[in-house]
């Protein structure tokens, strides 16, 4: 199989992917759509590199694929936009990776199609590790957009979920042994796989005007929020930090503090919202009714700089830091 | 320094680059532009790895952000398009690194800000080597797009430049030792470590009707042509293969075939465009007086597949296969 037949076969798996507004897909130098209306464009980029963000033991190619999608989706879902495409740069390591190739698109293109968003090019060369650089661009109203800087001292916190759930899958996959297979830790494994990016939440927060900040939480509760607040220059007072069930279920067993699971684990790709105060309460209703899951206070924005407990005590940053880890 | 810290400096030098129809650049989830009105958007991707693409001898780091970038201008430039943004995914193996990866974002700045590019996004991350995911937004009128298709039996093969150059360059840098040095191989390993590539040239073509299908020059012109006749549904006679001068300077010494250095070397980012046969004449005439240099004659696309020289050889592909080399 050459490198041109071998990209044909891609390329029809893409094809499935709704191109609904794309022009011109894979397989010329560039592909070409036709922007909305209106509409400002937005883009993200974020690489997933084998041996620093996954293991080939502890994920499926089609894992990796939905993986590497879902963190870049997630982007777009804090703009407060929605996808319309994704580009794929894809290294593999070894000539025989063909399936694992084909599973890997097969993971991506899953995810796509059902968020609307058409994989629209890609580049595909060797390289000494696994690695997946995806771009996806989407778009949004000019007055949905959210940005990480708006939070103001006095707005509540709030979380689209529960978190530290694809920490807690980590540590079973990569310390539990044969115990990987218990019930009780499927959920926790399923959030470390295969996270879902909350689009359809992301553009009900850009939609709203008392949701004045947005990001999502792809390095630690801490981290993120200390972000947010430096975009924002205001500080956080945090009065629950909302665990997930499944994350203290893999605690429990692990011995570890389930809270800090998560505020420094990371990769959850929930979202977090600055909300007026006055609309916390009905957002929250409406919230609920929309997505059956609920709308989680976390703490307050805070006029003093830094992260706090209601207690007073200042919350050190341990998530995830790109360079260092 | 942390990864925030780092990246606020990156993103410092990043906002040098014209930022015109950015709305919001490099820090938030993503970054947000203003698609201009009546014209198409485009995007393309394309990754650099060290060992695969290029070694740290050979290249400063500089030119390695020169080179990722100028591959992705280029396939702008086949396009018709003229470039709007950009986002890097970079991959470093060391934490020592960092005048290495602000020595290479200089590279890109400087390519970029001269191409009326903005770098709008990123991601850094561990990676066991070296590589540059980068992803490039255009944006062209409708009736200026210029696809691999639409190449005509009949029309005449042409581009933009001679070829050969940077295969040159490599052979120098990899195998000539000391003779590195030598200024008749400067041209040759100029365009090897800092290739052009041709956006007013592929702009210029855009806005021509007797222009009918355009693509850029990176794997070799024999791969390349023959990727633009499969796409055309035609083939290909080769009178003239445009051999650069510094590729026959280089050639000469190392005892190659300079035509092979064009035919399969790859990586000139040259244009290649098939030309309606009335027209040509006249083009080429406005081509000198415009960019200063001529529009090269190779050859004509024929109703016969395949790539044939005039005297009827046929031409065997060996230029770059992304996957076996």
């Amino acid at each position: 199989l050459t490198e041109d037949e071998f990209v044909a076969g891609l390329r029809e798996m893409c094809a499935t992917a709704a191109p609904e507004k794309l022009v011109l897909g894979i397989g010329d130098d560039a592909a070409v759509w036709r922007p909305s209306r209106s509409n400002l464009s937005v883009i993200t980029t974020d690489a997933l590199v084998e041996g620093v963000h996954f293991t080939l033991d502890a994920m499926s190619a089609e894992d990796v694929g939905h993986r590497a999608l879902a963190a870049n989706l997630s982007d777009i879902a804090a703009m407060g936009a929605r996808p319309v495409l994704a580009t794929i740069a894809l290294g593999v390591n070894v000539r025989s990776d063909a399936e694992w190739i084909r599973a890997c698109y097969r993971g991506m293109v899953a995810l796509a199609t059902r968020s609307g968003c058409a994989i629209a090019g890609g580049d595909i060369t060797r390289s000494p590790a696994i690695s997946l650089a995806i771009t996806v661009v989407g778009e949004v109203r000019p007055s949905n957009v959210k940005r990480r800087a708006g939070a103001r001292a006095g707005d509540v916190i709030a979380v689209s979920g529960p978190l530290g759930a694809s920490r807690a899958g980590l540590g079973v996959v990569r310390d539990f042994g044969a115990r990987v297979n218990d019930a009780a830790f499927a959920p926790a494994i399923a959030a470390f796989r295969r996270p879902e990016p909350r689009l359809s939440e992301g553009r009900w927060f850009g939609a709203s005007r008392n949701v004045h900040a947005l990001m999502d939480s792809s390095d630690g509760l801490s981290t993120d929020l200390a972000r947010m607040c430096a975009a924002s220059g205001v500080g956080a007072c945090i009065d629950t930090v909302p665990v997930h069930d499944a994350a203290r279920a893999v605690a429990a067993v692990a011995g570890d503090d389930p809270e800090s699971y998560a505020l420094d684990g990371g990769e959850d790709f929930e979202l977090i919202a600055a909300i007026a105060p006055r609309a916390f309460d009905y957002l929250a209703a409406r919230y609920r009714a929309r997505f059956g899951r609920d709308l989680l206070r976390v703490g307050t924005f805070t006029d003093a700089s830094g992260l706090r407990r209601a207690s007073g005590a200042t919350i050190a940053l341990a998530g995830w830091d790109h360079l260092r880890q």
